[in-house]
């Protein structure tokens, strides 16, 4: 079992702050360091480099995202309720779960060019589970006859994440005040329109 | 009519490349005036200051866009043809267009919160009015007939900015071979909804 010294794990929660608001270009070690109220040779002594803090905090981020977000949807019944209860956790869940600004990973992703490699691959490995995550419980959907057996899981989550960005885009920019409502009234389209073509196969 | 000195055009060009690769945070004096091959105090006669700069490379993401993917899809007839050709032409604009990485707006979009108010009121205008062209498209197809009276507009085109985010987000991260396939399926799904729904009605 791993375990984590209280300090480093403090310090952590705040570069993972510092990312959701200005980006992972803005982890810089003076920046944690002082957030942290650490000095930053203290930085040193818990990270070996800003890399693998920064690969820490795509893990603090996915442990808050699974601790909450994950949890409380996998109450819900498997299928579609399921699907639904994922997909509502996700909307907003940075600023739900206390991150001062936007989802982290949507940030890191918009600099991924900017990366060291082996933090763009740990991002894109965190990424992927979520988005399998979700085909998976689409698939699910198809066996229990929710949706047509015409639906892919890939395509369908390839739709989710874009109604996921919008609504993460929208709410950033703030240009549109029913985002919550226009971002589920999208998530019941794409369900109606894979329920739909069950009823036309 | 606005004439531009053409050493300052050949600037802002430069500056939207970086604005693409890095971000707006990466479009520094420093860093332009390296680009652009001028000193610091040569950008500033040209510039007031940074603010003004970043307003500058965001008409110049507009013109470019405007000149080749509208002026593109201009030439389609109207209604979901023409919106089509909005919505392909859009994909992955930025690179079909000689920009070396992301799209200019998501990357500036993606750092908002960073951005000083001029520049972040200009974005917001500039995004909303390519939305509102879209939603246009979306009205004129809901009049010819061709997509259901129930169909709204801006909630259409919350789903088509979804769509193009996926697209821009797979291209990023390189996560989906098959990403402007995606694209076009989500997209012919959603006019599918939307003509569906006229077929109920």
């Amino acid at each position: 079992m791993k375990t984590t010294h209280p300090t480093k794990a403090r310090i952590v929660q705040r570069a993972l702050k510092i990312a959701s608001a200005r980006g992972m270009q803005g982890v810089t070690i003076g920046a944690v360091a002082q957030a942290a109220k650490v000095s930053k040779s203290g930085l040193f002594s818990h990270f070996k480099s800003k890399q693998s803090m920064q690969i820490e905090i795509l893990d603090a981020a996915r442990d808050l995202f699974g601790a909450n977000v994950l949890a409380q949807a996998n109450t819900a019944p498997e299928g579609i309720a399921r699907l639904r209860a994922m997909f509502e956790g996700w909307l907003g869940w940075a600023r739900k779960n206390g991150l001062p600004g936007a989802c982290p990973f949507v940030v890191a992703a918009s600099e991924v060019s900017n990366l060291p490699a082996p933090v763009r691959r740990h991002l894109i490995d965190v990424q992927d589970r979520w988005l399998e995550s979700l085909a998976g419980q689409v698939g699910v959907a198809v066996r229990l006859g929710e949706l047509a057996r015409t639906v892919v899981p890939r395509q369908f989550t390839f739709q989710l994440l874009g109604i996921y960005l919008a609504h993460h885009w929208h709410s950033l920019l703030k240009t549109d005040p029913d985002v919550n409502a226009r971002a589920m009234a999208a998530f019941e389209d794409l369900i109606r329109s894979g329920s739909l073509r069950r009823a036309a196969a």
